[in-house]
């Protein structure tokens, strides 16, 4: 039976990952090195292929904000070019010996860090995540299969090409690096069960595209980056902080999936602060959704919230507001309502404080901090691949390390059970 | 809408988890000694329910070897009753403080242990299953929902009665430990897509089930237990050892994942190893199937193998032999056809030893000593609830502390971003 095309990717991104398992630290890096001189190298060559997808979406009406995610330009170029000189600083996460020993019999252990293999990624229309996903790949031994959108498809093939022929330059196979050219619902169903080839799916852009890749795929996939974010303020809470932290866990980049999309606020404590807050989120324009009670007390410049208000991740100057008689509720709501990304408390409570980030099921919890914290740099992993919002394998940020698994070595003179 | 009898013992499973989540290790301890001492205290009714199974199972013809998984016995009742007694004495796996530290901004940031919530366990007939998996989910903080095989459910839902009652009498949610009582096909499909109850599911069994849970599931799946394992006798190797490997490899506990299925053999040592071999296997009259040249060398005793021998987990006392012209055919074999459970190599020659650790992709690879030692007691993580062959979470045995997760707790005075 002939293979299709992405199982003939499939099949050399295999193959290339058997010679990455085993590469020297230094040869990884300076692979990331000629990519990163190349991208600065290239930079006009780039710019004209993302002129050509800027102009297309132009013509098929993208929104602005999109427009912004497409755009590339010399400067963020370089900035790309830049991270990939970070991320090759950053220590090696294959090779390492996680835990050892000598067992009673003789045997000597050890666990040691493994790269996955090969790293499918789907994603949707920002150029940079196409670097971005390689490099920390490459980093971390792994060969890479990606999927982009097909708004930045011409972008995303020049990227590809300019990151294979460095590949190329440092000795390294270039199919550690394959770019998906077909752009067609099948190719992404195709990959999604591609478990012959891939260890590991990870999708990266909005909640429809997650859930699909969760309902459909049979490799094993890391969910990223849904974020339906709270605040709550507690009865106790330091008014002003609450006020600051709420301003700029919404309004500093609403795009992103750290940003919040509902702020519950203490019934105590609701007279007071809604007027606090809705003026400080006036400077934004920020539309408010609240309930009954939010209506009551701000009037009709509050549009009443719908139930799918609370479950939505408006990614945008639009914010969810709820009053609630108890810390209680408020960490009920949030387990009900929340994706487990990013969860805060305002408070000067000691006791909600503690039962708050102890049963809050989220990848991060904060007490007296805005959310938008929630970030791999920000938690010392370096670059990120994605955010997970899932439990296992990895919760959070995933950096490097996070696209490592393990095997057990195992050494003996004839050792039997 | 009503909710199922599944989607209800979920929601109660959730419930039951979130107080698991917060309780103190001693809670857990004694909740974990009162199961003990009830498992010994009630042997006799456990045992009468096993007699009705057992007879059921003689009915239906069940083969003898299935059955002695199947029964009980008063000794057979106080091990499990000693193995739960250890689990106790394990350290807690929740909790840890896995890294953390003050940030520049002085936001103080831990990353520390937490269970993964609900576990779902579909398994199929052995009855200590059920207390293995109940106890370890509980140790490490997780509320359980177990779905055993048909053939042994009046044996498993009198041990879900002593467990809930040992739990109650300790003070403990009685509902983190629930027995499916439905063995359809259809509570099968249920669980595998209860995603909003399920944090992960663990599916214990052979190869169908396997392969059913992974096509079919939406919640997060561990992969266990399939071991289509090899020893590879280099041309350098003691033949003796060998000899001794893979006889204990293969004879020692045939219907286990960790025993072999496949012998290949260098060339250059072919026609001495294969008489040694065969004279060592038929003590436990062992059928060979061979590829055509050891059909050569060994003559009509061997059966010819068919493509479908190297893929097939025996679990018997039958042998897959193949003679291979070097190392790198050997790992090339078994990257192909290996399960990615446990791979061995029996040679005096370095290069070869480093080689095959590398490049064999696998949980636990071997150099000079038997695959049988891929266990959870062995690699000292006391007792456990299965062996991953993949690589996602967790690698090979996987012992309480793969059942946790992590989350970060952010602590600050007011920092924005």
């Amino acid at each position: 039976m002939a293979m299709t095309q992405l199982q003939e990717m499939g099949r050399r991104a295999k193959e290339a990952s058997r010679s990455l398992g085993a590469m020297s630290s230094q040869r990884k890096n300076e692979a990331l090195g000629a990519i990163a001189a190349r991208l600065e190298a290239e930079a006009e060559s780039i710019l004209e292929a993302n002129r050509l997808d800027m102009e297309a979406a132009k013509l098929a009406g993208m929104s602005p904000s999109l427009q912004d995610r497409l755009l590339l330009t010399e400067e963020r170029i370089y900035a790309i070019a830049r991270s990939v000189r970070e991320v090759a600083r950053f220590p090696d996460p294959v090779g390492k010996v996680l835990s050892g020993g000598v067992n009673p019999n003789g045997m000597r252990v050890r666990k040691v860090s493994v790269p996955l293999g090969v790293v499918g990624m789907i994603f949707e229309a920002r150029p940079n995540v196409t670097v971005d996903s390689a490099v920390l790949c490459l980093k971390s031994s792994n060969a890479c299969i990606l999927r982009g959108g097909k708004e930045a498809i011409r972008t995303a093939t020049r990227l590809e090409e300019v990151m294979r022929s460095a590949l190329e330059q440092a000795g390294v196979p270039a199919d550690c690096i394959q770019l998906v050219k077909d752009i067609s619902r099948n190719s992404a169903a195709e990959m999604m069960r591609l478990n012959q080839y891939l260890d590991v799916l990870i999708p990266r852009g909005g909640a429809g595209l997650i859930r699909s890749v969760v309902e459909n795929a049979t490799v094993p996939v890391i969910e990223t980056g849904t974020g339906n974010c709270h605040v709550y303020v507690d009865a106790s809470a330091d008014l002003e902080m609450a006020c600051r932290i709420v301003d700029n866990a919404k309004t500093s980049r609403p795009s992103v999936c750290n940003a919040i999309e509902n702020v519950l606020i203490h019934r105590d404590v609701a007279e007071m602060f809604l007027p606090m807050m809705k003026k400080a989120l006036d400077q934004h324009q920020v539309q408010l959704r609240g309930c009954p009670e939010t209506v009551r007390i701000l009037g009709d410049c509050v549009i009443p919230a719908s139930p799918e208000d609370y479950d939505t991740e408006f990614l945008d100057y639009i914010l969810a507001v709820k009053i609630v008689g108890s810390a209680k509720e408020a960490i009920e709501h949030i387990n009900l309502h929340g994706t487990g990304h990013s969860e805060c408390i305002v408070t000067r409570d000691y006791e909600n404080s503690q039962r708050f980030v102890s049963e809050v099921d989220a990848a991060a919890v904060y007490v007296n901090a805005s959310t938008r914290f929630t970030d791999g740099g920000e938690f010392g992993l370096g670059a990120e691949i994605g955010i997970s919002t899932q439990k296992l394998h990895a919760r959070g940020p995933m950096g490097v390390e996070e696209l490592t698994s393990y095997k057990y070595i195992v050494e003996g003179d004839g050792q039997i059970r």
